[in-house]
């Protein structure tokens, strides 16, 4: 008899995050070795109140409609284990997975889920359980260290340039209202989110006149000149700013992107963007626009890249199949053999690499005015949102599926 | 020797406007009695300042391509004629048209550009001119008067609902995190978008909880009590607000969508989502998530509704046909024959029926308690967001089309 395996979700959501999980069902499916294969309910807090769904037993045609659904079909939690390894948690963890005889288990999330699996990989190896864990990387954020770039990131990055693309077609309806438009994306820490908008164009030319990311300090004053001055050469302008830019002491602007309170001490019911136009209509000019495309940034699976979709998926096939050949406490990680034209391979990284950590974009890659990117950043991310995923329709809506 | 055509764009831009263009550039090629097409850039402005194109010496491909492009592509002004007949403007503007043998003026627009187009008209038969003067409709609002529905309304709607859906399965990925998640969407006066968001499901279920519009008088309290009884009986509760929401004074909640100081004295940088958001925070919930589409949802021709796409390029072939038979001064409008199977037929409307009116949602499409839309609202919208586009992509984003 075989053992059986178990797929779980945490952290934030992505458009892809279960392409991984029809992945991994699909190799796991594959196996002669393998029985059953169960599903988590909520990540780790689903092993732990034993809120298990038995994949195997849905239709198939669950599991394709799954693959294209965004956000997590499993549901997601944010739960992180104790540090203290003999916590109380990891025994009744354990207990669990062996009253459902569970060999192999996969845990698809970010950096704390990553951390997550590696706590669990670890446990099992201390205390002599047959059970192999693996990681499956996601994350919108692309910070994943260990791997050229992370399932999640390439959609959100075609969707925030489609965005951005047609916001800019939108404002050149007119011919001569200055105006200036602020774009909001996601990315707390490292800037590759904003970094990515790079590639939306207008007439060949690059839409963002300046783009703000975290790893350059962000001074208000030179912000406002560098607007003011480009509104002297041309009729629109279009900054994007990643949510979390901080000043030159590391200090965010925003505590929090949605914070009532800003660091400059006023009154602040919008995000970054509502502030940052609010700074421009004071000073400079009184036609702002933003567009802030916040979560739907995550979740727009009607826009997903095709290659990220197809990675997704391969990310958590290889993550199983690492584990049927023996291989446990690894992530699947993707290493870019080529990228003109564009190849990837596979690589099983270990957890502890990814574990906490968060890679940023390198300095090299920041145009030295410290308010754009390079030609290098732009050509890493072109291949990442390549091709189109044609998702089914029902009553002119997508078709998605939930459990 | 035949006339020459004049196109022309006013109003704010939608994501089918184009197609409405290539129909009747596609009309008139195909006319014997006609010339050349030119197009006035930047709508009356253009015509003003003699700023013409010559669309026939364009290669087709071109054509093609501003069909499925977002947005004013011959550009868009919102000039208002002069109210007195005899201003020197009209001279001036029938002195152009003449110079260049224009015998067919089409103005694709709003209420306002019928307004133009019928100012145009009545002079022309005033003074004599042989120039046929018809119009385009066009509006994401919905609000003209004299056509069942408006060409741009049905691909806004149908993003709204795709947006709202995308969000609803991010936000269920959470178990058991109680969350109140507002969405703002365009219409000053009219909630025809903000009704029409009524569409997405979850689970076959509506995932607008609350739909506030124009239409009903909204009450902040009210607003708050709701939200808060509905998170007693659910985890998740959702609210679609229009931005034009009035007080039971007719007075809207906000003066601009993003004024600077709204109507309770409060410093406000945000729009109206992110006030209603700031309220629930203090009040009830701290969890709350706002998704303001903003203009994207007029400019997002990746998610156009296929059956907009085809009726707004029909709109703009009869405008034309019409104006073939002699018929001067009309719009096209659609009226529906049938709603399952769906089917429309586009007939000739008056421009005054049109100009500077505005259509409301009926009371009998409100649910009694103001704050839904009933099941009619809903059989009306769902032909119209019904099918999708299949866009050329190029480098990962659409391939649109700019002069």
């Amino acid at each position: 008899m075989g053992k059986n395996v178990l797929l779980a979700q945490s952290g934030g959501p992505t458009a892809v995050i279960n392409s991984s999980i029809a992945g991994a069902f699909d190799a796991a499916a594959e196996s002669a070795d393998i029985d059953e294969i169960y599903s988590a309910t909520a990540g780790i807090q689903g092993v732990l109140s034993e809120n298990f769904i038995n994949l195997s037993k849905l239709p198939s045609e669950k599991i394709k409609m799954l693959r294209y659904t965004p956000s997590a079909g499993l549901k997601s939690c944010r739960h992180i284990l104790p540090s203290d390894d003999e916590d109380i948690e990891y025994k009744k963890i354990f207990d669990i997975l062996e009253a459902h005889n569970i060999g192999y288990l996969f845990y698809n999330g970010g950096n704390d889920s990553m951390d997550t699996a590696n706590k669990l990989n670890k446990y099992a190896i201390k205390h002599g359980f047959d059970i192999k864990v693996n990681g499956i990387p996601k994350t919108i954020d692309n910070d994943l260290f260990g791997t050229d770039h992370c399932p999640g990131f390439g959609s959100a990055a075609k969707y925030l340039n489609v965005t951005l693309q047609e916001a800019a077609y939108d404002t050149y309806s007119y011919l001569d209202s200055k105006t200036v438009i602020i774009m909001e994306t996601m990315g707390r820490n490292a800037g590759w989110l904003a970094g990515a908008a790079s590639l939306a164009e207008y007439k060949g030319r690059q839409i963002a006149d300046f783009i703000y990311l975290p790893e350059s300090a962000f001074d208000l004053d030179k912000f406002l000149s560098s607007i003011s001055n480009a509104l002297d050469r041309q009729t629109m302008v279009f900054a994007v700013v990643s949510e979390g830019i901080k000043n030159k002491d590391g200090l965010p602007l925003f505590t929090s992107n949605k914070n009532p309170q800003d660091k400059f001490g006023h009154h602040q019911l919008g995000g970054l963007s509502s502030f940052l136009a609010g700074e421009v209509k004071k000073h400079i000019i009184k036609r702002v626009k933003t567009v802030n495309p916040d979560i739907a940034q995550r979740c727009a699976a009607h826009m997903m890249s095709g290659v990220d979709y197809e990675e997704a998926y391969k990310a958590g096939y290889m993550s199983v199949k690492f584990a049927l050949d023996g291989v446990s406490g690894v992530m699947s990680a993707f290493e870019r053999v080529s990228n003109d034209p564009y190849e990837i391979k596979i690589v099983p990284q270990p957890l502890e690499l990814a574990a906490n950590t968060e890679k940023l974009i390198p300095q090299e890659w920041i145009s030295s005015s410290g308010d754009n990117v390079t030609e290098s950043l732009k050509d890493y991310v072109r291949p990442l949102i390549m091709g189109q995923v044609d998702i089914p329709f029902k009553n002119g809506l997508p078709d998605y599926f939930a459990f």
